[in-house]
């Protein structure tokens, strides 16, 4: 038995992250995690925007919670890492962490929703997709 | 005994707005919010800008949890609404909702922090502050 | 002979419009302009959203050059200032400002492309918008 | 006798960086840009978060010109060449490109001018990073 697989995906804080308080804006985390997501799936052999325009299926976020815990500043590295939770037909439930070495910056779980990308109604899971989470989710 | 006032702000959707699924993407939603409590703060006599310069106080997001319901799109002429559902020494609990006409298109729940600005610091929220959000929280 | 009507829009400064510098991150002046063309068109009676979903039609950056003379802040009331100068076939010259009451702090010129908007290829900018765009050229 | 060092940097294409008409938004562009200057400034070892906290040293957009070629599109792995043409006492000029394999996408010229970061007000560009400047300038 093995814990779930995270994955793990830099990020370095430009100015356009940060605002007026000398620390990232807190929408911006959603970007880190976004791209953190779209990196996972690469890692996994699917393109976000291939899977757009060559097969209508797109990822949504329908709940998010976050929790911030410590600014980050500009010019920091920082690690997003993803955890699939759990994977059913439609939706996929992720933990996602943003991190600056030891410290956790900020935490979030997401539950997204696969849609048929042209006309925005749920969709199932394609099954590639779907056993490749379910395997990240078991670990190796 | 009356019910906590809500605070409205209108917002209209712009490209920078928008993304590649033709929908607003879920992390402006959180700018929407953020440009909603700013009025609400100028509403009641306080200008962001000037809390930060000259009294070192700002409201940083420690919680959020947003639900999206349906999708808001280019062009669209939206509604944000913040009802402060809790006044406590150092952090507000809000309310906000985006709307587009009778339709609740995400509807979210944040605390809030007050900060010393400078050292990004937990401090308690100015007494004249406080007040006013009590005072809409307990409606007119 | 009248000169060029001006079209002017408010815009408020908010957290997310400045970086750690406490000023408006230069890349966000880009986007106040982009809702002064909207709100531009719409004062002459076009929609982008519908626009884009109904015909077809956007106008997209050709070229765009901006000088940044003074920085905005949070908080800030500015007024972005539209004059369209040059109207072609399939392209529009328009001038921005971005001003803090009498002060310019950046102006820019803007070279516009009419495109279809589901090919991204140019095409004539439909006439009844020309006309429009022809008369604000003119003055009243 | 050499030409001047290009610096490059690859970015990656997410939801965030498009808008509606499923291309990257004419203002994106010039946070790619931003990157690559932070992370050009990080190769010759300076770090953008540091000179301001540290140092009160940075640099701000004083003019830019941007040519779009074509659309860049979610997804796409994109290069940002950045040149340095001048260096002056307290001002940069720098060519940057973003481009998609062979194609040019966006050209850009910036002048950027060195700041005391407090103060917002023109400083000289410390020798160490002129001097730095001057010899990306010159090639090796």
């Amino acid at each position: 038995m093995t814990a779930a697989r995270v994955f793990s995906w830099p990020v370095r804080v430009y100015y356009q992250h940060t605002d007026a308080g000398a620390v990232v804006y807190h929408g911006r985390y959603l970007d880190f995690m976004e791209a953190a997501r779209a990196e996972m799936l690469r890692s996994l052999g699917f393109d976000v925007g291939e899977l757009v325009r060559r097969e209508r299926v797109a990822f949504t976020v329908h709940t998010l919670q976050i929790t911030y815990h410590k600014p980050a500043r500009l010019g920091d590295a920082l690690t997003v890492t993803t955890r699939c939770v759990e994977t059913r037909k439609v939706r996929l439930v992720l933990d996602q962490q943003v991190r600056r070495d030891a410290e956790t910056l900020a935490e979030a779980r997401l539950t997204l929703a696969c849609i048929d990308a042209l006309e925005s109604r749920p969709i199932a899971i394609p099954d590639v997709i779907r056993e490749a989470f379910e395997a990240l989710q078991e670990g190796t």
